[in-house]
């Protein structure tokens, strides 16, 4: 095959090139925003040739949402990968504040330019609610499944509107007022107001 | 005077030749974003001269703004006006239900193009965070403190945290899993997650 003779010009784009190329669009989409992301500027800032970046993404919609899928498979916040710490509280801080979380930096930079993609792009707006958005919301019910499982929250709680709000609350304070998001804000969130919604006046766990 | 002489020559921007043209900000703000926002489009939609709109605003930031403050002027809900309905629950759904409520139509078609104009221009971040957000956060956090003098919540309720929560939480639906903002979906969010957060068990009015 002549990516074996030629390994330099026809590069196959994988393992820890791929991840290079991903973690670049992910700076460059913090940096100048989605509107102004192009092949180009991710192949230079990854140094590849915008023909590599071609060969295995058709566009920025997909090169981008790779890209935020690429943070999150590096960590277990998903619906079959979620720690099993044994408390909600302690399930909560593991997802939130982890690599991939809300105090991830790369990934909170780059939030501003996926929410202006989301209200301008509907087709960047779909690929990213049901690849990115979907398997984090389940990941996040599933720790509230699992916690009601055990007896931990109450039997009635509604967790598809109590899952998201965590990330809903944290973010807005981030966009609205500015406010970086810590753990000791999470943690805050999460004793302040997710527990005692959940039914959980004394945290197992302080 | 030459206003009273000519007065179409050099109108005076008030009452509701003023009201008109803020609207027309707010149309063209949801309609083209901020960025593609200019003094010209907002004019023209108004049917105004751009000389009138420079007369009374000297440029798009201001405009904005005066734009988004206008909306809540209409309404009640600012620290010196909030309506006393004798119950938080009563006072949140009446806050957040209302005319530059989160359920109102230009507010939220407006509100991407504030998110991005936030990341986007540290200027009118400013502005809106000092002009816009200060004064209906300060109105917010009225209502918890009024709930907290009458002993209807818990005496150690973080209202700084808690009282920007129930617009976190909807205005996240809202961008992230496109759920438009309804009165159903807040009276659900105070109920399964503000109130008992606030240590509300049993909801006075439901």
């Amino acid at each position: 095959m002549s990516t074996q003779v030629e390994p330099h010009s026809r590069p196959r784009v994988e393992g820890p090139r791929e991840a290079e190329i991903l973690e670049a669009a992910l700076a460059v989409l913090a940096e100048v925003g989605y509107d102004r992301l192009t092949m180009d500027a991710v192949a230079q800032k990854a140094k590849a040739s915008k023909a590599t970046l071609y060969r295995r993404w058709n566009g920025k919609v997909q090169l981008v949402i790779d890209a935020l899928q690429h943070d999150h498979r590096q960590h277990h916040y998903t619906e079959q990968g979620v720690v099993d710490t044994g408390t909600l509280r302690g399930d909560l801080i593991d997802a939130f504040c982890g690599h991939g979380g809300l105090t991830d930096k790369p990934e909170v930079d780059a939030f501003g330019a996926i929410l202006t993609a989301i209200t301008r792009d509907a087709e960047f707006a779909e690929a990213f609610r049901t690849q990115v958005l979907a398997p984090k919301l389940a990941g996040s019910k599933a720790l509230f499944e699992r916690a009601k499982e055990r007896g931990e929250i109450r039997a009635d709680v509604d967790i598809e509107l109590l899952a998201p709000a965590l990330a809903g609350i944290v973010l807005h304070r981030f966009f609205l007022v500015g406010e970086r998001p810590t753990k000791a804000l999470i943690e805050n969130v999460i004793d302040q107001i997710i527990l005692p919604a959940a039914g959980v006046s004394h945290p197992t766990v302080r």
